[in-house]
């Protein structure tokens, strides 16, 4: 049971939401626009706020890598300012009618986009997130409440001052976004049980925040899941083509859930395109199968263990195959249903990929990398979903939307 | 933990669903054809079945509305196959570009609807939804994997063993549609927790199958969820068609999840428009607040409880309000969320009424009972979810296929 401090907070960015998703667009767009000029104007201060996380980050032995995505250069400051201006200049979901027609009976039926309500978010380090999330929330109507981590705590605070100053500029409730002031895991869990307070909870972090979620949420979930992709390079693939593309979606950003982890190559142009591989790929480790050990003599023997997991590194996993279906096997086996890509210049094989793999994203002759919600045009993305309810793939304004039903008679009944 | 046996049944069940989510429409329509062809040559055979489980249902003091869901008449075997072939008429929901553009770069995306995989539904009694719910399954390309009450097993067993011929027949593999043998709590629990073969569980029944719900599912689902539904007569609403309708919505089918339950009265035309309901609704108990009692002689006192519960039964709450505001917060503060109408002829309140009452339907000048699969034209329905993530209200093929996304490019690679 959550406690009454979590709840009393929770209903106040309940009765806050109410009033967002009946604010017209314009000043929902009023809230972006102000809440991108807050943040420049306060840039001194949330980097002092950071500077501070940091410090305690280093003391508390933090790896580099979290530090750097604790760490709020100005550069990113500004790209948190940008990134609202964006949304702002995105197109309003709601309102949109989905469908409509008049049935015989002389009833007008329509569904209608309308927001969720209040949208949880559990996340990791990143303060970024913060502005990112609650922006795309506001937009689509809704309110955020948010927990970020306790190392991140000043930053978030720093940045939600100003959002929420920006949400009284507009005339908003400034309770529509609320941070969670305790970042212990027992309110974690709390957190996620507030049940009736919560319209959806996104978690973005790692594999234990999915086990916590799996064992404490009493809410409907959205999970931005692992991304354990593939590359398979088919017997027509266009190695030129298969050496650039595969060397982008493992090295361009190894540490991001779009990046390969495992190619597969055809045993057919095994011998002409891996050798190419080694080379390309020198700064990658290869663990590989036996095939694979024949052309790139550093690889080491990659165990079960290595296929299914998601290096985020530069790590690569590969495999020869026989044939494409050798290569949708082994997919459907390992992978976590986020993207996978082929390289050919076969209209069949492409469109059995297509047709046969199952994941959010089926990729053809490009990089797994752009299974992202800017890439596609979203705008911005509330995260990556590997479930298939609601939401797969890329989460733009429309995922944190819902539909209601509205029939119009003059009084017809049911006979 | 699922036990060996339920496990090798759902990993058959789940390889059967790949074959069905490839199959062409013709081959899926060809068996709800064939499916519906053979529950009328067997429905000798399926009565004989039900009648056995009939007498063990007397034989352990089922109630007459229990025996009644219980019950296959040869009314209800023909809308069964009468439903098939409804189904089997529907446009194929697979393979539908849901949205398609181009982006910059060059790179063609689409998002296609797919099917779910395996579908998994819990139901109690009610033998007539094992046809209905596998046809749909079918039809949107998953398979079917059902669990019904030990109550109807053997009706089940008959009913499941004509479809399976009829999936052979159409040749698709028979492991589509499948029964789970044993029928106690404790394997329904396991059922639950399917992770990794259940795409989604579909809970019809109770609040004590909700509550299982919640403590054992391990998989994602959508609630098939309770009907607090209200009526609103507004000031302005013509009280020939609110008697009408107040009187179809509550009685015309008292105890479905569409009825009306509580009733609510603008207090400028209560004297006017109670009594007559007093009598247009002879066969309702009614139970009123102070000023409902005042025009309704024999309205017993509601308290906070009856505001709250889903009769489904004869008996309305009924609460005399001041404005339209009030309502709408009566309705936000004892809703289920399902549906909610207004009678009245002022397009300020009916649009008010639309914008502001968060339920998966709203009505204006039309009954509750309106808001079903068949009336909206959905053809037929798996249920209707309360829920707002994925499917909101009734819930047709659709709601049984999710999205994937196809980027197909010529060697982009992300700069």
């Amino acid at each position: 049971m959550a406690t009454e401090t979590l709840i009393a907070q929770a209903a106040r960015v309940k009765a806050a939401a109410r009033v967002v998703g009946l604010a017209p667009v314009g000043q929902r767009n009023g809230f972006l626009t102000s809440a991108a000029e807050r943040i420049r104007k306060a840039a001194a201060g949330i980097t002092e706020a950071n500077d501070a996380d940091l410090a305690a980050a280093v003391a508390h032995g933090a790896t580099p890598t979290s530090l750097d995505r604790l760490r709020l250069t100005e550069a990113r400051l500004e790209a948190m300012a940008v990134g609202l201006e964006t949304v702002a200049s995105l197109g309003d979901p709601l309102g949109v009618v989905v469908e409509g027609f008049v049935r015989p009976n002389g009833l007008r039926v329509e569904r209608v986009r309308v927001p969720l309500g209040v949208i949880g978010i559990i996340y990791e380090n990143r303060p970024n997130v913060t502005a990112d999330a609650a922006g795309l929330c506001i937009k689509a109507g809704n309110a955020a409440f948010l927990r970020g981590s306790s190392a991140a705590m000043g930053s978030n605070r720093a940045i939600v001052a100003e959002l929420r100053a920006a949400l009284v500029d507009a005339g908003l409730p400034g309770d529509a976004i609320s941070l969670v002031e305790d970042p212990s895991h027992a309110v974690a869990a709390e957190f996620m049980g507030l049940r009736g307070y919560l319209d959806c909870l996104v978690p973005r972090g790692g594999p234990a925040l999915i086990a916590s979620m799996r064992e404490h949420a009493q809410v409907p979930f959205i999970l931005d899941g692992d991304g354990n992709c593939h590359t398979y390079i088919d017997a027509d693939a266009d190695l030129d083509m298969s050496v650039e593309v595969v060397t982008n979606a493992k090295v361009q950003r190894p540490g991001v859930c779009n990046a390969t982890e495992t190619l597969l190559v055809h045993a057919s142009v095994a011998d002409q395109v891996l050798p190419r591989l080694d080379v390309a790929l020198a700064s990658v480790e290869f663990r590989g199968c036996e095939r694979t050990r024949a052309f790139v003599g550093r690889a080491t023997v990659a165990s079960e263990a290595d296929y299914a997991e998601e290096f985020l590194d530069l790590i690569l996993a590969v495999k020869v195959v026989d044939s494409i279906d050798d290569a949708i096997t082994h997919i459907a086996r390992y992978s976590s249903g986020h993207s996978e890509a082929i390289i050919t210049s076969s209209l069949r094989a492409a469109d059995r990929f297509c047709r046969e793999v199952d994941a959010a994203a089926v990729v053809v002759n490009a990089s797994t990398r752009f299974v992202d919600g800017g890439e596609l045009g979203l705008g911005a993305e509330i995260g990556i979903s590997t479930q298939k309810l609601h939401a797969r793939g890329p989460m733009g304004l429309e995922a944190i939307t819902t539909v209601k039903w509205i029939l119009r008679g003059e009084g017809q009944v049911r006979r």
